[in-house]
């Protein structure tokens, strides 16, 4: 057992590492200043980075040292911040706040939001190809990364997302392979590609995998929940505002208590999915896991 | 020297391979319908595919058989279609044509023809990385397409052409600059991914960067003039449309004349640069190097 201020201590000074890296990850290349500044400023937003911990962690699990996966992490979380871009625009969800801040294309403009996305991705994989580790593994990693990402990925469950907002009455299927998509994908890539740099055997990748889509699975429900219970200036956005744009959630779909309960559930799944693992890295998993549904934002 | 009908049965055979694998690249993939019809849309509209053609020619070129690398080559004309789908929506150039046919989000709506965009960028890196081919060979050309379709490349130079459009006077040095990222960067590394994955030397992997460079400024420049000379049937969008958006151009900064001077000097350029190669793939990158400057459409 890790307790829970221990777990917090050490999200954070990971956490602080991938923002050191990604304050200077656009240096020393020759893009236009006002690209840049949009990139850095979405970069730069805070959030609690968990994707890029969450790699670092897994790799660090299996016996790989954290730091040799910070820049290949850290890219994953300039693909996540792409997806909040893209996702906040006027034909998307045409969201203005952000993390408290006017979201990218309010404080640039829509063609500057729409190209900070596209540089973001495209420049992660930059960075993820030129991880110094066996070349094989990096491969595989970033290909995995990809196929989260892409139209069977975190794309695709955007694309449902849309489909199904303001149509009421989907299904709890439908929401969870939309929701599995849109973020599970993503954070269960960021866990299994820290396997895959580690070099890990099938066995652990398999029950990294479970893990993360657990984990996945878990936050998601407590996103739902958190933007019903919790207030504007906690979340840095509009609370409520699923419900406004008619969003299907967990809860408009089962209630605040069962989802509650789901979530709960999903986490013990993930501890359950590590039960082969010892030691502190294990532990702090186990304890990410516990956290990502009682937090409070 | 090759003659130019057989180049061009060449240039369609090897186009033909592309829309064969492109035509199926999105198969056995759980992604939305209506998201994939958008992304098949824009990747069966036509054109000459000349990125993935002189990526496998230069892998030819380097005694790599074409094939071998016909899905990377193919992934290349994803991201270049990614990129034309972005730069027509409203927030950019505003295209409601292209290729003569409504352009992706007049045919579908905003927000898919964004997330079609996203999802061609996105799983062209899942194919290209899952070239079975050397890794390390395989992840230095992932890493240097990337590089050229990001914010130092593709993507800063779509930002420089917001910034100059509308603005009349730039300088030739910032037109050419800003061109050499929007077009010629990724004209320039599909050459450079076909030699590497074929494991060239250096002065080999110089050499083709040279061509795909001097071809690149020779394929933009003939483009611009197009825009001037031809008609909308031809063009399959609307002809002058670059003045009508009051783009900077080479014939707009140095006049007709003097432009077709120019891209016959790059196209000669090319040619130089393959000087040390010899046989049937340099004959024909030679050809298409004139062909570049001299094509209709």
């Amino acid at each position: 057992m890790m307790p829970m201020p221990e777990m917090k201590t050490l999200l954070q000074s990971r956490g602080k590492e991938v923002e050191a890296f990604l304050a200077t990850c656009l240096d020393n290349r020759p893009l236009p200043p006002r690209l840049k500044e949009s990139m850095l400023y979405s970069l730069q937003a805070g959030g609690k980075r968990l994707r890029p911990v969450l790699c670092m962690s897994c790799a660090a699990l299996c016996g790989l040292a954290p730091e040799k996966v910070l820049p290949f992490a850290s890219a994953i979380e300039m693909i996540h911040t792409y997806s909040l871009i893209h996702d906040d625009l006027p034909a998307m969800d045409d969201d203005d706040l952000r993390r408290g801040k006017p979201s990218n294309h309010k404080a640039f403009d829509e063609a500057t939001a729409i190209l900070a996305g596209d540089g973001l991705l495209t420049d992660a994989f930059v960075i993820m190809c030129r991880t110094p580790l066996a070349p094989d593994a990096v491969l595989k990693a970033v290909a995995e990364l990809a196929l989260a990402a892409g139209s069977s990925g975190m794309v695709g469950g955007q694309e449902w997302d849309m489909i199904y907002t303001g149509r009421p009455g989907i299904g709890l299927e439908e929401l969870r392979s939309m929701q599995a998509m849109k973020t599970g994908a993503l954070l269960r890539a960021s866990c299994v590609c820290g396997a895959l740099l580690a070099k890990a055997d099938d066995a652990a990748v398999r029950a990294i995998s479970d893990f993360g889509a657990s984990l996945g699975l878990a936050f998601q429900i407590a996103d739902d929940i958190l933007d019903v219970v919790a207030d504007t200036a906690t979340l840095g956005k509009p609370a409520g505002s699923d419900a406004t744009q008619g969003k299907n959630t967990y809860p408009s779909l089962l209630g605040l208590e069962k989802s509650r309960k789901l979530a709960r559930e999903q986490a013990e799944n993930a501890r359950a999915a590590l039960a082969a693992f010892t030691g502190v890295e294990a532990d702090f998993l186990r304890a990410l896991a516990d956290y990502t549904v009682n937090r409070a934002a």
